[in-house]
C-alpha cells in the first residue's frame, strides 16, 4: 500500500504532540512537508520527523508553498484557532482535503465560506474532533442507533476542564488565554456537541434550530491571579470577558434539547459530564451512571462501568483488541485513522463539512445571544435543505451516525492494519 | 409549654401523611380542626387524630370555617396546587400565619397577591419547602457562608424523578397529571430552587433577574402509556404538553446562574442534581463529588460521602445527636418545626414571603419563556428594591441564610425538645 503524503500546517503545542503520534504509531503516513509561522517552531517539527524517518524532508513558513505543491495527498492543520478554517478553505481550493483540528469559529460567514468552498470544488475537509471516537461516546451511539434508550430526547455534554494556567500563559502569547480574556460565550463546543451530532442524527433528517446561551460572572481567572502572583502575575490587572461558566441550550427540529456547559476557569475534577436520556433509559458521566426502564424495581441506577463492555461500539471493541494507542485514551488515533482512510478511499469523511461547521458555530452563536441578553438565535441550516433528506454515511468503520456490526466480525476488518 | 393550636386544610396523600409524622412526633402541636373538600378524606383525617389524641377533634369541609375561629394558633395547607395560594391569603387576611405546601404557581398576580397580603396584613406565610432542610443543602449552607467554596458563581440543581405512574392516576383525577397534561414548563422548580435562593442570598443582598426555559417534546408518558395498557390505558389518546425534561437558566443580579433540570416523565433514578461551584471548588449531587483547589495534584475528585460529616450544618449535626425523625431522610420535620418555632415566636420564619414566592413564581414565568420560543423574561423584584439592604434572618436555629454554630453549642440548644 502507497503511504499517504501529508502536509502539516501548525506546529504549536497540540500540533507538534499529534505529529509525534503519527510518526510513531502510523507506518502508512509519510509526513512530506511542515509548516509554521514560527521558524523555530517550523525547524522543531522537522527535525522531530527527519530523526524518525532517516531522511531530510521538507519545511516551510508559508503554507501557501505546501498547497502550490502538486504531490500532498492531504493536509493536516492542528494551527490556531483564528487560522483553521482560512488555511482549510485554501487547501480544498488547491484541490487538497484538509483536516482541521477544533476550535470555535468567530462569525456564520467562516462556517458558509467553508460550506461553499467544500460545494463548488467538491473537495472534503473534516474537524477533527477527537470526543467523537471516545469509547463512551462511541458505545452511545451504539447503544442509541440499537435502540436501547428508546426515543431519546435529551443530550447534555460539557467541556469542564480546569485551564486556568491559561492566565500564566497570557504574556506569552498562548491563543486560549486571548479568546478567554475578550471573548463570551461557549467557547470550545465541539468536544461535547461533536458526538451529540451523531447521538440525534444532525444533518441527516434532524437539525439544531436555535440555542440560548447564559453566562455567569468572571471571577475564576481573577481569584487564580490574586493565588498565583497578585500584582506580580503577567495577567494582573487585565479585564476578563468570558464567564467561568456558560449554559448553552439548543433546540433540535425533532425536539430534542442539546445542553452544553463550558467551565474552564474554576477548581474542579475533568468531566465532559455526558447525558443521553430517553423513553427507555439515561446514562450520565457525572458518575457513570446507567438506568434503564425496568432494570430495577427501586429506580436504582447502576454502574456503567460493569456495563460498558457489553456496550461497546464494535470499532472500539476492535481497538481493544488491537491495542490502544495515543493519548487521550486513543481517541486521537481513531480520529485521525478516520480522516487518512476517507482521503485514501476518496470519500465523504464521516465527520463532514456540515458537521464540522454545526459543532463549531455554537461559539459565535452563544455570543450573540450572551450579547442580547440570551436572546433566542436562530442556527442556520447548512445543508440548504439536503438534511430532510440526507442519507447515512458511506459504509465505513469509523462511521459515527450507523453501527455496521458486520464490518467488524472475523477476519473482514483490516482497518487497523493501517495503525501498526 | 403551651401546645400550638393548628388548623390543617388539605388530606390528600401528602396531607394525610404529613399529618400522621404531627401527630406521632411533635407533642407540642394540637390538631385542633382538620378541612378537606371531600368528606371521606376529611373523616379519615379526623379519625386519624382523634385515634391518636384519644379525645374528638373538629372536622369541616369549608376552610373559612377554621379561618373564622379564634382559637388558632396557625393553619398548615398541604392542599392542591391551584388551591395553596389561595388559602394562605385568605389565612393572612384573617390574622393566622399559615405554612403551605410546595407547587407552581399559575400566574406572577398568585405571588403579588401573597406578598402585598403579607405586607398589608403583618402576618406571616411560609413555602413548607423541605429540601431546604436536606442534609446536602444544608451542608452546603455550611460550606458556602463559611467561604469554602470562595466566590459562588454558578448553582444547579433538578427535579428529577420518576414520577410516570402519574399518568395511571390521570382519570381519578390526580393533579400533577392534569398540570402535565396541560402546561409546559418548569413546573416543579422549589425542590432545587429553594436551597438555591440561601446559597446565593436571594432577597437579602441579591435578587434573580431574568430567566429562559426550554423543554424537549413530550414522549415519555406516551411510552409509558403504550407499555402499560396501550387503547385500554386510562390516559390513551390524551395530547401531553409538558416536555420530558424543561431546563431553565436563571441569571442573578451578582452575576450568579441556577440551572434547573425538571425531567419526571422518563425512566430514570431520583436526584435533585446538585451542583455548588466557586472560585475554590465544586460540589455535584452525581457522583457525590467534591473538590477544593488544591486537594490534589491530579485535580482528581473526591468522594464527598467522605467530608460530609465534618461539613454538616451544626442544625443537621445536632439533628443526628437527636435522632432523626421522619420520611424524606428527616427534612420534613425540620421545615415543620421551623416553621412553628416563628409562630410561638411571633417572627418571620426562615423562609418568608419573598421567598416562598420566589421559589414558586419560574413556574408560570418558564411557561412565558417557553410559548415565546425560549425567550428571556424577566423576573420581578417583590422585594419593591428592599434587597439591596435586607438584613439577615433573626437568630434562629432554622435560619437558613447563616451560619450560627454558637446556637448549637453545649446546652444553649434547646429547640429539639419540641420534636420529642
Amino acid at each position: 500500500m502507497e503511504k499517504l503524503r501529508v502536509g502539516y500546517i501548525g506546529l504549536g503545542g497540540r500540533g507538534y504532540g499529534v505529529l509525534n503520534g503519527i510518526i510513531n504509531n502510523m507506518n502508512d503516513i509519510d509526513i512530506v512537508v511542515v509548516c509554521d509561522l514560527k521558524e523555530d517552531r517550523m525547524q522543531k517539527g522537522k527535525k522531530l520527523v527527519e530523526e524518525k524517518y532517516g531522511h531530510d524532508i521538507d519545511g516551510t513558513l508559508n503554507y501557501h508553498d505546501i498547497l502550490a505543491r502538486k504531490d500532498i495527498d492531504c493536509i493536516l492543520i492542528p494551527s490556531s484557532w483564528n487560522a483553521h478554517y482560512k488555511i482549510a478553505i485554501d487547501s480544498m481550493e488547491a484541490g487538497i482535503p484538509a483536516a482541521f483540528e477544533v476550535g470555535p469559529v468567530s462569525s456564520l460567514q467562516e462556517c458558509w465560506d467553508l460550506v461553499r468552498t467544500h460545494e463548488r470544488t467538491g473537495v472534503h475537509c473534516m474537524a477533527l474532533e477527537n470526543c467523537c471516537y471516545g469509547r463512551y461516546e462511541m458505545a452511545m451511539y451504539n447503544m442509541i442507533k440499537k435502540g436501547i434508550f428508546g426515543e431519546v430526547v435529551y443530550v447534555g455534554g460539557g467541556y469542564q476542564h480546569d485551564l486556568r494556567g491559561l492566565a500564566d500563559s497570557y504574556a506569552s502569547g498562548m491563543e486560549r488565554s486571548f479568546h478567554t480574556k475578550c471573548r463570551n460565550g461557549e467557547l470550545y463546543p465541539t468536544h461535547e456537541l461533536g458526538p451529540m451530532l451523531y447521538y440525534l442524527d444532525i444533518n441527516r433528517g434532524n437539525r439544531m434550530l436555535s440555542l440560548t446561551a447564559t453566562s455567569t460572572k468572571a471571577r475564576g481567572l481573577y481569584d487564580y491571579i490574586n493565588k498565583n502572583g497578585g500584582k506580580e502575575h503577567p495577567m494582573y490587572g487585565k479585564q476578563i470577558n468570558n464567564g467561568d461558566i456558560t449554559t448553552t441550550v439548543i433546540k433540535c427540529a425533532n425536539g430534542e434539547n442539546m445542553v452544553l456547559t463550558h467551565d474552564i476557569t474554576l477548581p474542579r475534577g475533568y468531566s465532559r459530564g455526558g447525558r443521553v436520556q430517553g423513553t427507555n433509559g439515561i446514562w450520565m458521566e457525572d458518575g457513570n451512571r446507567l438506568y434503564l426502564d425496568g432494570m430495577n424495581e427501586g429506580h436504582e441506577f447502576a454502574d456503567m462501568k460493569n456495563y460498558i463492555d457489553q456496550y461497546d461500539h464494535p470499532l472500539w471493541r476492535k481497538y481493544k483488541e488491537e491495542g490502544i494507542q495515543d493519548a487521550h485514551g486513543g481517541m486521537d488515533t481513531l480520529v485521525l485513522r478516520a480522516f487518512f482512510e476517507s482521503v485514501r478511499n476518496h470519500e465523504e469523511p464521516p465527520i463532514d463539512v456540515y458537521d464540522s461547521v454545526c459543532m463549531s458555530v455554537v461559539s459565535c452563536l452563544s455570543e450573540q445571544s450572551i450579547a442580547m441578553g440570551s436572546m433566542p438565535v436562530p442556527i442556520p441550516d447548512f445543508t440548504d435543505g439536503k438534511w430532510v433528506d440526507r442519507k447515512p454515511s458511506p459504509k465505513s468503520p469509523y462511521a459515527l451516525d450507523v453501527v455496521y456490526d458486520d464490518l467488524f466480525e472475523g477476519d473482514k476488518f483490516e482497518y487497523f492494519d493501517f495503525v501498526k
